[in-house]
Formats: C-alpha cells, sequence, structure tokens
C-alpha cells in the first residue's frame, strides 16, 4: 500500500485531515490573536485568483466597487431590528481611541462618548451613503460592491470555515421595484453558482433558506449548499432580497417618474475566505491539498531533476523553455530541496500538473508528469509538443473530470425520505443530505431529531420547492 | 472672461477648492463617522488603478501578497519602544466583544481579559508570523506585501489627506545582511518614483527624513517629497529602512550558512490613498478634477450630441464605433442629462479627452474632442481615422507635458537659502520649499522662523546630501 503524504487520513478524522491539509500546503496559519487567521501567500494567491474572476464578472453587470468606513456607529444598528439580534452578540466593540503608560503597561484612554462596532457587515452604513446618491428613478439601479474585511467574534474558530475576522465582498443593489430587487439577487446567485462551477469545480444546491436561518433582516435568503467529502454541507455564498427593510430604516427614498417619493428595495450578496474552506474539503485527498486549475496560484510546477551538474544549466533551460512555451502560472522549483522532497511538497500543495524533466526529458524533448487529482495513476509522459499542442484542453479536462466528480458525489449522497423513521434510520447509519417534504419544516418531532443528529435546515431547493434539505453543516 | 465649472478659485481658497473638486468628481464623501471617509466609486476607481499597476511591479520583484489580521494585542505594540510613542496617541482600542440592550440602548458587553487596538501599521504582527515562517538563510530574502485599510485616530480630518482609516499597502521585507536591507529600502522608493511618474504624472524630490520625522522604530526613512499647486509639501510615499529594530523585538533569526544564528534585517514601505490627494492637488484646476490618462477611469468619454430624435440611432452607433475603435476604459456618457451638463460633469470629473459627437461628425466621420488639462485651448476637430491612428501617441503626449509642467513647477519652486535672514525673506512672500545648508538641522533659531511660519523639514535630497528641503506640508 502506497504511504500518504500527511500523516492524517479523511477517513481516520477529517477535522484533523483538514487542519493538516492547510498547514502542510502552507495556505493559512492561526494567529496570536484569538479567532483570527493569517492567510499565507499561497492561500492568498487563491483568494485574489477567486477576487479577480469575480470582480470581472460583477463589473461587467454594471457594479462598482467603492469603500465605506470599517467602524458603524452604534444608532445604525439599531435601526434594524432583526439585524441588532443578528450582530449584537459577536461584535467587536471601539470605546476609545488612544493608549496611556500606566504601571501595569498600556491601557486604553481617551474614551469616545459613543462606541462604534467593527462593521460585521455594511448594510446600514452603506445604507446611509444611498440615502444621500438616490433622489431620482434615474438614479437607480444603482449597484455597489466592497471587498473588505469584516468581524464576528467566533467563539469556536476554525482556519477559513469560521474566524473572527474574514475576507468578503458585499454587494448591495438598489431598485425601484420589489420584483427587480428579488431578480437581481437570484441573479447574482447565478453568478456564484457560475463562479463555483467554472472556477472552483464545486456544484451545489441552489435554494431559499428557511425563515429561522435567513439573514437578520432579509424577506428571502438564497444560499449555494455543497456537500464537503465528509458529508456534510457548507453555504458556499448568500444573496438577500432585502425587500424595504433596509431601505426604510436608512430612508433611501427616490422620486418615480410621476415625481411621487417612494421607498427602494435593496438586496445583499457576498461571498467569503470561507469559499477555500469549501475549495480544500470539496477536492483534497489523503496526499493533501488538490487543486483544479483555473483558480490554482500555478497551473504547472517544473521540477528539475539533476543528477549531474554538468548538465544542470541545460536542463534548466529546457525547463525554461517549456514554461516559456506553456504560458503563464508557471513555476519552476530550481529551490535546494532534494527532488522527492519538492515533488511531495507540491502534491501536498495541489499543483494540477506537477512535471520532472532531467536528462532523458531533455534528450528526447519529452515532459514527464503528474496529474495531481489522479494521484499515482495520474502519471505520463509525452512530446513537449504534443503537451503544448493538448495544454488548454488538457486544463479542461482536469476541471471538468473534478467538477463531475464533485456533482456526482452529491447527487450519490442526497437521500430521499418521506417519515420521520426514515430520516432518523438514514442519519443513524450515515452523514448525507436528506430530502424531505417541505411541510416538514418547523415539526416538534422533527427538530428533535434534528438535534439529536446535530442537523439544520439548508434549504428549499429551487428546483423543488415541496422539498426541503437538511444535513449536519460547517 | 470665461466662467469657471467650480464655485471657488485655487487663488481664492486652495483648502475650499480642494474640497469642492472632489465633491463635484464624487471622488469621495465625508462620512459619518468620525474622521472617516467614503470613497466613492470614481475615487475608487482611481485607487484600483493605483494598486494594480503597483501590485504588478511589486509582485515582479518576487513580492508575495499575503493578510494579516486587523487586530493587534497591546504587548506587540509594547515591544518596540518607539513604536509604542509613535501610535500610542492615535489608535482605535477594541474592548468588548459583544453589545447588550440597556435601558439607554446598546451598550458594550463582554470585556475582553486583554483588549486590541485596531492596526496603525503591522510591523509587530508580521514580524510574529516572520519568526515562524523564518528559519535559514534559505528562506531569505523574503519579500511580504498587504493590502489593507489601517485606523490612525484623526483629530483634523481632511478628505483623502487624514482620514482616521485608511487604504495602503505596507510592504514588508526581510534580509540577511544589513546592506541588503538598506540597499532594498532605497530600490522600492524608485519603484514608487517609477509609479508617480509612470502613471500619476507626479514628480517629486527623494530624500532621507530627518532624525525628528523618521518612521517610529526605523533606521531610516525615505520619502518622496511632491509639491503641491500652493507651493505646499505632500509625502507621497515612505520606504523604511529598519535596521535590526523589528526583527529583534519580534525574535526573527535565522541559521547562516556556517550554522550560526543571527537576527534578520528587514525594511518597510508604503503608499496609501493619501496618493490620491497629492494626484488632486497637483493638476486639478479651477475648472474641477484634472487626470492624466493612464490613471483615469475612462481614458475617453464620448457624449452624444442629439438635437433630431430620428438621428439618434445612428449617432449612439457611431459612437459606440468609435468606443469598439478606441479600446478599453472609453465610456460613452448617454444619460438623460442635457449635452451641456454633462460636459461640465466630465470637466469636473477631469476625464483626459472629452469627445462631443454629433450630426456633423457622424456625417463626415469625425471626432470633436477637448483635451482636458488644455482647458478651452485643448479643443479639435478631426477625422475618426486620423484620431485612432494618433490615440496611443495622444495619450502618451497628454502624460509627458503634464508630467513635465509638475516638474517645471518644483522645478521653479524650490529656492535656495544660505541664512536664516534669507530663509526668513522668502517664506515671508511665498509658500515654497526652500533649500537649506544639511548642518542648520535642530538650529533654535531656525526652528523658531520654522515654527512661525508652520514649516517642517522635509528631507535630505538624495542628490546633495549637504542640503535640506524645508517646507510647508499636508
Amino acid at each position: 500500500m502506497p504511504k500518504n503524504a500527511l500523516n492524517i487520513t479523511r477517513e481516520k478524522n477529517f477535522s484533523e485531515w483538514y487542519q493538516e491539509v492547510i498547514s502542510r500546503a502552507e495556505l493559512a496559519d492561526n494567529s496570536v490573536v484569538r479567532g483570527c487567521m493569517v492567510i499565507r501567500p499561497y492561500g492568498y494567491s487563491i483568494w485574489e485568483n477567486i477576487r479577480n474572476t469575480l470582480d470581472k464578472q460583477i463589473k461587467n453587470l454594471g457594479v462598482q466597487n467603492a469603500y465605506f468606513p470599517l467602524l458603524i456607529p452604534l444608532e445604525f444598528l439599531e435601526k434594524e431590528a432583526e439585524h441588532i439580534d443578528g450582530f449584537a452578540k459577536e461584535c467587536a466593540v471601539v470605546t476609545h481611541h488612544r493608549l496611556k503608560q500606566t504601571d501595569k503597561g498600556l491601557e486604553p484612554d481617551g474614551k469616545l462618548e459613543k462606541p462604534y462596532i467593527i462593521r460585521p457587515t455594511s448594510e446600514t452604513i452603506i445604507g446611509e451613503s444611498f440615502s444621500n446618491w438616490i433622489n431620482s428613478y434615474r438614479d437607480l439601479p444603482m449597484k455597489i460592491n466592497q471587498w473588505a474585511n469584516v468581524v464576528r467574534w467566533e467563539m469556536r474558530p476554525r482556519l477559513f470555515l469560521r474566524t473572527s475576522e474574514f475576507l468578503w465582498q458585499e454587494g448591495h443593489n438598489v431598485f425601484a421595484t420589489q420584483e427587480e430587487a428579488k431578480e437581481d439577487a437570484q441573479k447574482m446567485l447565478n453568478v456564484y453558482k457560475d463562479l463555483m462551477e467554472n472556477l472552483l469545480a464545486i456544484s451545489g444546491i441552489p435554494g431559499q433558506k428557511t425563515e429561522d436561518e435567513k439573514f437578520p433582516g432579509a424577506d428571502s435568503t438564497y444560499t449555494i449548499e455543497s456537500m464537503m467529502q465528509d458529508g456534510k454541507a457548507l453555504q458556499s455564498c448568500t444573496s438577500h432580497d432585502l425587500g424595504q427593510h433596509f431601505t426604510k430604516a436608512s430612508n433611501i427614498k427616490f422620486t418615480d417618474a410621476d415625481t411621487k417619493e417612494q421607498f427602494a428595495y435593496s438586496n445583499s450578496w457576498g461571498i467569503t475566505t470561507r469559499l477555500i474552506g469549501s475549495l480544500i474539503m470539496s477536492h483534497s485527498d489523503d496526499d493533501g491539498l488538490v487543486l483544479p486549475p483555473y483558480v490554482a496560484p500555478y497551473k504547472v510546477v517544473i521540477i528539475p531533476v539533476i543528477h549531474d551538474e554538468s548538465q544542470k544549466s541545460d536542463i534548466l533551460k529546457y525547463c525554461q523553455d517549456i514554461k516559456n512555451r506553456i504560458g503563464d502560472n508557471v513555476y519552476i522549483d530550481d529551490s535546494y530541496k532534494k527532488t522527492p522532497d519538492k515533488k511531495w511538497d507540491w502534491v501536498r500543495k495541489g499543483a494540477p500538473i506537477i512535471m520532472e524533466i532531467g536528462k532523458r526529458e531533455l534528450e528526447e524533448e519529452k515532459v514527464y508528469y503528474m496529474i495531481r487529482y489522479l494521484g499515482q495513476d495520474g502519471k505520463k509522459s509525452e512530446s513537449l509538443n504534443e503537451f503544448v499542442s493538448n495544454y488548454k484542453d488538457l486544463l479542461k479536462s482536469i476541471h471538468n473530470k473534478m467538477l463531475e466528480k464533485n456533482k456526482k458525489h452529491l447527487e450519490q449522497s442526497i437521500k430521499t425520505a418521506e417519515t420521520l423513521m426514515e430520516i432518523e434510520n438514514i442519519f443513524k447509519k450515515q452523514t448525507c443530505f436528506i430530502s424531505i417534504p417541505a411541510k416538514f419544516w418547523n415539526n416538534k418531532h422533527l427538530e428533535d431529531i434534528m438535534e439529536k443528529y446535530k442537523v439544520s435546515y439548508r434549504c428549499y431547493p429551487f428546483d423543488d420547492k415541496e422539498r426541503l434539505i437538511i444535513a449536519k453543516s460547517y
């Protein structure tokens, strides 16, 4: 049996395995700041790829980026009642504006008349600007996005999945009519669906959240629920139809074509660094991270294999030739490490294509490579010409097969149950999604079972609103 | 005399003029949060252009982006003595992690055992990671950059120039030797010089800060001091040679080739949204913002001029043809507004080339345009073919002329003085830079004069270290 590149397998302990994938791929570290993480360059580069891809897509839809204050006055949070309940219990509060030296060290000084919270989300502070910027129906729709950090105090932190500070984008669109705001919220969810499928090779179930699971202050929340390899659900993105909750709270009015003043309608939509957690748990294996090609920091990593110093410069030159012919996002690892160590490093870092280029490849103008997601079965030798001419198709095929595999896993792990007994019997045996009749929602007996198995409502799937998906979740 | 597009001229009140340029160009708003600003889409788009350009340049130099916590433990600030003095008086302090409802409304709850400050800069928190990541000389140099928000509590806020929260990048490079760290700090200043000249068309005096003006905890601070149109200096960027101050404070050690353990050397370098303030005050005129082409959100704005509705679709189609032939960053303003209003809007927003396209242009396949920085003198009509074939040269020439003008203004406004009396005589008459003998530094009589005229030390210019530049500053 081949030895794995990690110490822990998914089978043995999924949660510890997740931790090890992250640390060995150098994606992120736990920080000394409680609940916060340090996103390391390799992990941040994945976030940059997600951000740049999405940013282009939303700009094509007429969304403009802007930046709003990090600090939010308490009275803003008070504007929307459900909003307070949702965020008051987990927010960082700024109470002083300087420090002073005392016998016991530095202490807070300069108490603020009114404290601020660090934004957990920005509906209210952006609403304040909207109320100034929007006057006439001609100003609508207004579509604004912010790439930012937010803080929601986290008692049980977990790298990428739950951190007190995380990075995200929050889109805030305002419309003249309810229909437009609602339709647009669904459209933005579809943008996320494309991003997940086409960049991250992750599928999911698009649907609507139940009353108790929706965003504090929303009319409806839409979600995509993805399935991790352990059968648990992860909410990969959300889009909220906010109706007039926040436009009324922030006094966002416009004069319509008949010169009548009306409150506008809004929505908001976001993805976070959590998506990297989803990426990790969707594809990685017992050898470490596995990245689909389009989101990988390097699509191809070339390892020069040098046994004889006299050939070093020729082999390195050949590696450079290969890189030049393939194009962007190719990395030549000419570090001091030993070849097998390099190879296993890049296996653990999930580079989609890992090449080893030595004397034979040089002499025969060939490339020897491993397709990471296929593991030991994915090794191949072929002429450089052949590789280069098939390269784009190869990336596409890797991506498609990873997405297919992910979809298949999801489909095979959605069970159907029509009675409470069926539900309990399934959860007794496995961790999976169960599709149950939508009318079961809020049933006391169901919720007892759900509590017993630590299961929550995930969504009413768009493709069958008579059903409700329940599952354990991250 | 032609009427100006703003209510206030530079001559009349430079400070109010600055404010009006920003508000009429819709770059930023003052926020309800004290000292903080809202960066509006048009202003943010300028920041995105600065960011994307610099980001590419530093990545080419081997710098990698990463992300570190927003919150910094107090004891981290205490690690470097000068650092405390520099930032303790202006930092936002987080003392609680939730809110509770009381009779008087929401109040802070869940007091933290140890408070955090919101990062005013990240040397100490990044140093903590470096101490984990750096072990051997093989790990060096390590070059890390962060694009982030920071908070330094500001008592006299001013849009872009001084805000309690601002956006920036902070680069942190670590080396095995003092020479490398110092040389690299100067190299990064040169990267900024290129950025300022080639993107923003702003020149400046590169030099070294005096002892009292350097970064808290630095061996040396390098700066580029630009001259605003009112003769005041603005520090456009800084790069700090930190020696071993922070590597010792954060215990950043490495094992050298002889297996001896040593402290590393580091530097840090940053630009902020302040650069947009510099951009505004360097080029704008009494009609509003003037943008050099490469940093402008739209290089060309096309205004369709429609007198007869029957020609509307043909004119709009012609505008689209022009846009397609010119390429990226062209905007067709087909909003509901009247033509003259649109024209003045884009004058105030500083679009480098503003076209008016009507019946005559359509029929003769011409374009009629105004070069913004030339004002009323910059109007021209020519064939579309001619315009398209000269377009790249035109952008280049606009850029070069704006940079030249800025350089000339700087050169003409640097006065030289060899005695205290000469210095006072110059400041009596005008606001400008004065080059004085470097040995005057710290002279009590000089500092009396400087205090009287609200002047500060700016830098020892690299090209003549025997001199010292003093000026009023932002």
